[in-house]
């Protein structure tokens, strides 16, 4: 209930509050928010978290959150994405509706994006592609809008698979309401998901970051057509910022819609793929890779005062005793043995028989 | 002469012949071949070369050779080519036919290549891109064939520079005729070229060895269109070995016409470009690589028996005397003193104050 409340305060989630919920658990920040002096805190206040339980089970709208077994597991690779914790942020949860649990229907999936003024070219492209990666039992993940998304979902359907629509909305009511049929089609046979609660509307930053779970969810992301402005770019930064696979399909020279896929292709930063056959070449050749190592994290990072100041007071070489170190920091003794256990505990510092402390091996 | 009568025989260079014209000149070669008892040597003898050079003159058609003035430099990347050393050669000369100095005109040029059963949108796409090329100052190479090599000639005419079209035939005549009002118009504004005398009919082997010219010609080399059997492979192969910038035009991933480019860029064998400006760009970006170091290259290359014997009977530590050598190597001694010199003129070899012969650092 907590996350939920969550959900109903950030935008789309928010890379503090975050960073608080990985620490203290979503309860605590939640209990504790409405109480702060900020933006931030006044909505917190203003949230009826049990209405919208409420108003989430009539609409047969699940919430789903990190833990649960319908979470997907590949999710984590937001944890480590320097870009997503820059701008968005993990969310807090996710709200599902339509057949099937999430984690089960998004593991073997692939991405289609591309753009809303799509040529009939690239629509027919998107059907035949989604059409076959459905037929070969890859569920399809696109959003919402015209063009590319609703090809992709239409070719998913026909085949046997099911498919994911990512929104920027809250499940109650999708846009754009021309796609209604389609959202239709996909609660019978897939699902829905979004990061926001019943009512809430899309807008600009909404929609990139729901592009991020789009990369996050899929096996690879394949850009279908995109003009020179269009907001595929921004699906593919997050495929490259996640280390993922990023596709792009060939078309006409003379179409402006051919102009991003084939700029992804030309710098490198997608590969070139005609049919589905050569995406699940590309998916099955590149095993899902390890999140790269955070280029911040220090063995001191969520040090508090006393424990930073603790630990750089301690030689490379040689120990201390806990009162050359109250005489060194300004703390009181009490204080540098509290620090001293709680450094001890993340193995930083270790204790020696004449209860002096040094550096452990690994942090000199 | 030698080397207008050698293209008389060979089909088209032939790799042997070409090491031998390299090492002994063309002259010798000439003059010693009819002698021998091979196919070769049977051409040799009926071949008439001040025959074929009286059709040069009539038709207009000149002879150009490596250390012509008009011999463009860039052709010496085919001397350190493994792949055409083993196929092809070296040609020994091109016939040259139209307006303007070969070296001068091919200096700064890109490569146009194709299918003959181009579709509408790869000729418009060749045309669009000569033009805009010509435009620019590039010269255009390319075939003689319909389809894309047409649609680029044409392009480049419609803009003010040049274009090359290199035959697989003499250029007495040209090859398919349906193209001749083209070749006419390429005459008065270009060059046509090819390896091969007045007379000769084009073959599968022709064609492939042509490809080289327009490979090593280039700055780049560009492929609009080509199917699964494309003839672009091969000039696309050319352009790899040589080590040249190969570059690729998306389109309609339903046209059998896309394989080949798309192939080569998924690849990574060739880099996408939609335009002109993209193409300038790239050969702008990439200067002209050193030719690659022979591998098959050592030292004792091109030494005589003598030389090598008497090379072979230095130890790798110490000297011996013209004596000790003369016994081992069963040579008289001023033939070996005329072999250490020749080897001392190599710096293969260097002589003591005690007039005895060792081998110099750098060979042993």
């Amino acid at each position: 209930m907590s996350r939920l409340a969550l959900t109903c305060v950030t935008d789309p989630a928010h890379p503090q509050l975050g960073k608080a919920v990985a620490e203290f658990g979503p309860v605590d920040v939640w209990e504790q928010l409405p109480q702060l002096n900020t933006t931030l805190a006044r909505r917190a206040r203003a949230v009826r978290p049990e209405a919208v339980a409420v108003e989430c089970q009539r609409l047969g709208i699940r919430f789903v959150i990190p833990g649960d077994a319908d979470w997907p597991p590949q999710l984590a690779v937001l944890e480590h994405s320097e870009m997503v914790n820059q701008f968005h942020g993990v969310p807090f949860g996710l709200f599902v509706r339509g057949v099937g649990e999430l984690a089960e229907v998004s593991r073997q999936s692939v991405a289609l994006v591309g753009a809303r003024a799509a040529t009939r070219y690239g629509e027919q492209l998107a059907f035949e592609l989604a059409q076959d990666l459905s037929t070969s039992g890859f569920t399809v993940i696109s959003g919402g809008a015209v063009g590319i998304d609703a090809a992709a979902h239409r070719g998913a359907l026909s085949g046997p698979s099911p498919t994911i629509a990512a929104l920027a909305n809250g499940l109650n009511r999708c846009y754009p309401a021309t796609n209604d049929p389609l959202f239709e089609h996909i609660l019978e046979r897939g699902l829905l998901i979004s990061e926001f609660p019943p009512g809430e509307h899309p807008t600009r930053s909404r929609f990139l970051g729901r592009n991020r779970l789009i990369a996050a969810l899929s096996l690879g992301t394949v850009v279908v057509e995109g003009s020179v402005r269009s907001g595929a770019r921004n699906t593919a930064n997050w495929v490259a910022a996640q280390r993922g696979i990023c596709m792009a399909t060939p078309g006409s020279v003379f179409s402006a819609m051919s102009y991003l896929p084939h700029q992804l292709v030309r710098s490198g930063e997608a590969v070139l793929v005609s049919n589905a056959a050569e995406v699940r070449e590309l998916i099955s050749r590149h095993p899902q890779l390890p999140p790269p190592p955070n280029p911040e994290h220090r063995p001191t990072d969520g040090l508090s005062g006393a424990e930073l100041a603790i630990f750089e007071a301690l030689p490379a070489r040689g120990s201390r005793t806990p009162d050359e170190l109250a005489a060194r920091t300004g703390l009181t003794i009490p204080a540098c043995l509290a620090a001293l256990s709680a450094l001890e505990t993340r193995s930083l510092v270790q204790s020696n028989p004449n209860s002096s402390f040094q550096l452990s091996r690994g942090t000199k």
